[in-house]
């Protein structure tokens, strides 16, 4: 089957192909009320847009949105959501298809090319067609709509590695973020990938990334257990973003390595809630928030699509190379920073709603 | 909102609590004429039931599972599923719900103690009551079942990290899973943890584990994009289990630090299917299976029931510590692995029916 | 697919043949610190329970119901919902399966065998197995953990027709429902039903009927457009009750005969909200509620399974005829008054959390 | 909450409002392969276009379905679905807002106006808004996909009522449907009911219809018991639809007044499975499909919005008159025939899938 519909209450559908004529989102089920605009959308895609750098694909994309749907005036005479499905649109306007006749006719290693055709009998291979990391733009635009249900979350994702060079966690510094292509908190780790991913792009190859993200803001008490815990929601919805091969709550991996009581993140009486002394759990407990800071990390392999020639087989079977022209990431992590955030956002905003229907 | 049910067309609910008189499992959408009996399913839950080591929890439960409904004699004679829910019950018979009377009073640090209060502003505390590991037997019962729709998969699962211990992969030997009590398949480590484990047993500490599953025999074509994707869906089920931070899908993490060329898994023509020269993936493409064996990695947490004192806060918000009698598992995620096992199953089982609803 | 679950956020999940162990239901979804107890329940059961006169079957069950899950002690000492899910299970003691020997071998005309077989390849035909009206017990049991979620609506069904004999509308007393073992408002009625149904009865017959349902105290705003409108999800549960052919929302097929000035509900100014004149829609509008009755007309068939010998074809596809053994309803109507007004509990409590969820 | 998701595993979610910029559906889950163009689609929208005669709205729309995703050139040089979303859209053109300034302000009595109000705080009051039937134009087109799914499946619609004017059965002749505005199978009583409808639109009134559709070549086995039983999923497919208060399969009310011998639908040996000697139970029993037609009848209320003065109450809580003008059908139930069509197709659709999920 086919599902492209993520979320429980606050529900959204994406559609579209990396060089059809358009693709979108429909988001469903959001409260009534809110002042929403095409401006409250698009800076965030303008953060995942592409073209911005020599370190993201050169593809030209404006991204710019267009909302169909489920605004109406609002009795203060602002545009507000009524409560009924917003249909998001988002043009495409710089296809260059001619460049995938090589990928038409054989598999790139690592794509989802050969898992496409074993599953569909054929595929649309323009831009990897729905396998594209495209998609994440319309994503990207749900997302921007899921912030608005929870203005009171603060959402922070940066790249926290790129390839084998990561962060000095001591030099971290939020405000750095905006200040790099990158999305680097670290100003002198960025100066360092600047190289590093433009050497990869030279050389034809690519790099995988780590992204983390932080949301502030969010109360104990949301996530639904057992089988839409809070923690197993955001590892759906995260490995679930293109090129992503792994997903850590708080310490993550680390935690295995450590005994109980450095695990625990112990707890003092505080004005409102626990003070915690720690916060190895990443801010969720059974599934269900504990009033810290909710943190994910998420890796992303490197870009499949490399100029590199490497060993395949065609469509007919037959041993054959491939190099990928088109234009690519050389590392999709980079952009992938604004993706993470906007699923962060709408499974933030999904439990809110979920949270408040059981618990009132 | 509570959610108990996993799954999209095979679907299971599992209900009940630690300490009540019995807790289980609803399959719903299993194909009918499948032989299914109660011995079908005794295994894997003796595979995964507690006290039968000094290394796991000293709790006796039998774990006896009862098939209340949903199989009938077919046409064979044979005992067969009819097509209609299956409901399996566990009783709980060795409850000793008083070693809970201080955890009734504050919360254990790590624990969803303090995250169940607060969203549910009370909890059943005996014995963690729904947030406690008991419900994975529900989830191996479920999994028993998922397996026989799959039968051509071979399900693999294995500790290989305890604390900061790991397995050497070159002695790794599959046969070796069964020989010692953590599921280990490397002797030279078993040996080693034996101790390891102890020692935490004896200072009433605990250690974390990484678990890794393998399952051979996903044809290439399972798998349901963009918001169903086989890997998303299994990091879903995996995070959803008890005491789990983090999962990885084939290389995971460690693909953030490779080249594009490096993590290709190039492909040569094969008699069915491609060959592939490596399977950095884990068997996922796009979402979708490639034909190569399926590979995840889990992370478990040290068990937050520990009998060293803690700093924590009680249900008044006062200052206290607290240390768990009861009786816990020193490592949970040793039982953790039949638990990963099963839940591979699940999904696989899930995707296999959903790919034949779509394309046949 | 097999789906045997109802409901969005407030879901539950039944299990159970006719001639099996046990039944059940899973409550999930339910809100915390409801207080709930097997006799919060029982009346329900026992409403519905066959054997209480000469007009039902005269199989002899107890169905009392135990609860085996989420609930527990709440703060002030009282059995509390806990939030988890709600295990309930029903207990079959008289099954006679061997009274269905000619019913696995041929085909009950206008009953599940043929259809059931035509899917699943075999049945299990004792009692009707998954198929068997005994399956709405677990409906009734979920339904009054439903009321506790709605306690301002008051909700009552009751039987407005057996055959061709109808209750007079201007004799309809409330009072009179309990007084009779019809679940019949018009006592003049009942008293005609008690031959009509026991000349069916004794000529080895059965009749259908015609069940009413009305819910005061539901407030406007409850219902969620487009594909989950209040009177869809009623339509569907309802349609699902066993026997059921038809459903009408207020004035139903007779709206189709009224003009648009007939059919206005037309409003005054009221205290607190409008005054309505008129209700021919049943309280709903556009999928939503509008603070009238909602109310809803159920068609039930004649039972399938009578004593007279009707054409049918074997399981071997050879013709011969079948006369149903076994203890059945001549009315399945009459027992079928519980059961809708459960599903009206169920799909009320549901779309009130929904609209919470949403709307706040 | 909102809900503008239909379907299980072939679903479709529709977004637009009636005086918005357009509306469309997505329509996930589709099986890959299918040839599919625009020109698939039209003629089910032609059909249900407005404008075409004076017996409906006089709201001019082209109605023209564009396909933004999903389809792809085949191996075999076609156009093809691929397995992806089909993103589906009608751009609005004949909007006149300017009408609607009353129903800005008043509600009218059987429409949606205040119940919206009710749910949301305020609502896009043009043309109705989402709670218009032009919604179901994105139903039509979402159908048109579905009947590609169905190729064996031939669906018939038409209007057997208008107001208390039936068609004479023995009359019935499918041939006629396509000769009148009224999706009329009888060529006399289509006569009879262009004055009828005239006299209403001419005297600012509106009348009720009957819509009825029978669904040939559907195979005994498709439907999912209990919750998603192939009747039920019917009723809510329909029950959905815009001004639609009733359902019944085969007999419906009909059935409650006949005895079970009546009601039998007696079975003799056929070649291919039995011939059925009557279809009382329009050809569901227990949920499931037995082969026989599917037969579903279906109640329309009177048009709402006429421009006979009615009373009600405004915004304002106080009592005023309204008159709706604006452009509408006299006869809603006309034009919902292939709106009909289309939720059988698409019910049909996903249940043939949802089969070939469980049962191979």
């Amino acid at each position: 089957m086919s599902y492209n519909t993520f979320g429980r209450v606050l529900r959204f559908t994406t559609w579209g192909e990396s060089h059809g004529p358009a693709l979108g989102a429909v988001v469903d089920g959001c409260p009534p009320g809110l002042s929403l605009h095409e401006n409250d959308i698009q800076p965030f895609l303008d953060a995942r847009r592409p073209g911005q750098s020599k370190f993201t694909t050169q593809r030209k994309e404006p991204d710019a949105v267009r909302i169909l749907s489920g605004v109406f005036e609002g009795p203060d005479g602002q545009q507000r959501t009524t409560g009924t499905p917003i249909s998001l649109m988002i043009e495409n306007v710089d296809q260059r298809s001619k460049d995938y006749a090589e990928v038409a006719k054989a598999y790139r290693p690592g794509h989802a090319d050969y898992a496409y055709d074993a599953k569909y009998g054929f595929r649309d291979y323009r831009g990897g067609g729905r396998s594209s990391a495209r998609e994440t733009a319309a994503r990207v635009a749900a997302g921007a709509v899921a912030r608005l249900i929870i203005p009171d979350v603060i959402i922070t994702a940066y790249v926290s590695q790129i390839g084998e060079d990561m962060i000095d966690p001591a030099a971290m510094d939020f405000a750095e973020i905006g200040n790099n292509p990158f999305f680097c908190p670290d100003a002198a780790a960025a100066e360092r990938w600047a190289k590093l991913v433009d050497d990869a792009r030279q050389a034809g190859s690519s790099l995988g990334a780590v992204v983390e993200c932080v949301a502030t803001g969010v109360p104990a008490g949301w996530g639904a257990p057992i089988y839409a815990k809070l923690d197993a929601d955001l590892a759906a919805g995260m490995m679930g973003i293109n090129a992503v091969k792994g997903v850590e709550i708080g310490d993550g991996f680390g935690a295995a390595k450590l005994s109980g009581e450095q695990n625990a993140d112990a707890m003092r009486s505080g004005a409102d809630g626990p003070n915690f002394t720690a916060n190895h759990a990443g801010g969720i407990a059974g599934g269900i928030s504990t009033g810290q800071p909710v943190v994910c990390r998420v890796a992303f392999k490197p870009t499949s699509s490399i100029l590199t020639p490497v060993d395949t087989i065609g469509r007919d079977g037959q041993n054959t190379q491939i190099m990928t022209k088109g234009r690519h990431d050389p590392c999709v992590g980079i952009r992938g920073t604004p993706v993470v955030a906007a699923m962060m956002a709408l499974v933030l905003a999904d439990h809110k709603m979920l949270h408040r229907a059981q618990c009132g």
